[in-house]
């Protein structure tokens, strides 16, 4: 476990490197909004996906720079996601990763904008040519990840989590739901490293599968967490969920066959990665570490 | 002006025809962010973005599907801030294009995804190999859109159209305001026909040029519509900048010199096309019915 502790601080420090050199402070009255896309995506959270994409891309040899951006533009995307789901008109939550959320910490109107800004940033930093340097890859980035983060994919699982039939969905509603909301860019994070490295397709299907398990597995655990964890723990209120009526897999399954569940799936990905050998080692790691973690 | 009739006609239906082939309805829960996306950008407007991309690849020989979609692509970008800036934390209006604006007519965590949908979607059409067949056009498209949509461009503007400074901009503030808010989308409009036919910098510059003269004298007409034309015919209430205590062309210059200052942007920008002659007919007419517009 050391050496994914080492992985997680050194993607965590370039990472934040990264995103503080894409989004320079900016002087004048529009520089507020720069400021709240920096507050909403530097200094905090796990870095799951970054790491995901520097992971995938490990598997192959793609230049570290341009993994590093396109890990960037895929955080901006979980950060703006992030700003637009706290505001008072979806979960309205005051708290984010321990700290006041953008639309507290600035207005609501700033939050939008700073939400609307990293979405649009994330496609500038994936369609520059120091991301990658044939044309052919930027563009399937960036066709990708507005698949993935559009209506087809994580905009529409927000847009399933607010619906009036979300307190009444069953077990195949929320995986739908959860694929969607958080699967799509998890995936994206995943599959990023194959476009990247223009893997074959068989490289590229083992990373989906992969991605898939680890999606879903990463979501059960959410939903454990957020009945089990003190909110200080997790830098946000506990017991969102089950306050807001809201249909979870802990609530159709039990915690314990969600638990049984989640180290299922955790084991279906690890299966998935065989074909990468030792390669794969902090993929597989990562998949251990999304069933243990704390918050 | 037939002419110029009959292209605003068929521009409209053929950009309303090709929205509507990119937002399919969609089944189920998350169809209502589809629904949203649709209600925001069918079904009105005067498409002067999209008649600026088909105008100005029209100068290029562009295949009539690919100015088509990235036409659509601009639309949506449009749509989605009008969306955004629509929502109460913005400017809190209820009426759009003469009807209930998109927060009214559905919710406004839906209208913040659909506003977001639009963005994403975008950006989605602008990569699609339909778009354009070379990569590094496609690629080129993407970048200098987020540009124009980001921070450095339309977020930017708005940011500055929301700040505490906005009552107090001279008249520098308020072009460039102006020069962010609309103006860079309007710019992105015009270059997107050279981007397209891959033109010469030169051809690319004179189309910069046009595109910076008609987005000032655009914001200036609007500014003297507020004043001047009736809720009824701008479909949206009159007089608003005013009540708000916002500097605007019209109250810095006074009406008469605005009006004369828009004139001679008009007059400039279609020098700008002298180079293209006859080819470039439309994108002249389409400066002077910016002027003579009544919404």
């Amino acid at each position: 476990m050391d050496r994914l502790e080492d992985v997680l601080q050194y993607t965590a420090r370039t990472v934040e490197a990264t995103l503080d050199e894409l989004l320079p402070p900016v002087a004048g009255p529009r520089g507020r909004v720069v400021e709240a896309m920096r507050y909403g995506c530097l200094g905090g959270g796990k870095r799951l996906r970054p790491l995901l994409v520097i992971s995938s891309a490990g598997l192959f040899d793609v230049p570290e720079s341009g993994a590093l951006r396109t890990a960037a533009a895929i955080e901006m995307i979980h950060c703006y996601s992030l700003i637009h789901d706290d505001l008072p008109a979806m979960d309205d939550a005051d708290l984010r990763r321990g700290r006041p959320s953008v639309h507290r910490a600035f207005d609501e109107a700033t939050a939008i904008l700073a939400g609307d800004g990293l979405l649009t940033e994330a496609f500038a930093v994936l369609a520059d040519p120091r991301t990658a340097g044939q044309p052919e890859v930027r563009g399937e980035l960036v066709a990708a990840l507005a698949e993935a983060a559009g209506p087809a994919g994580m905009v529409g699982g927000q847009m399933i989590d607010l619906s009036d039939e979300r307190g009444s969905l069953d077990l195949a509603g929320i995986t739908e739901l959860q694929q969607l909301k958080t699967g799509a860019i998890i995936a994206f994070s995943c599959a990023a490293g194959g476009i990247l490295g223009q893997a074959d397709p068989d490289d590229r299907a083992a990373l989906d599968g992969y991605a898939e398990d680890l999606g879903l597995a990463f979501q059960i655990v959410d939903d454990l967490l957020d009945t089990e964890a003190s909110t200080e723990d997790l830098g946000k209120p506990a017991g969102q969920d089950a306050a807001a009526g809201k249909a979870t897999f802990v609530g159709l399954l039990g915690a314990e066959a969600a638990r049984h569940k989640a180290r299922d799936l955790i084991g279906s990905a690890e299966r998935r990665l065989e074909r990468f050998g030792e390669r794969a080692s902090v993929l597989r790691q990562i998949a251990r570490f999304v069933v243990d973690r704390r918050n």
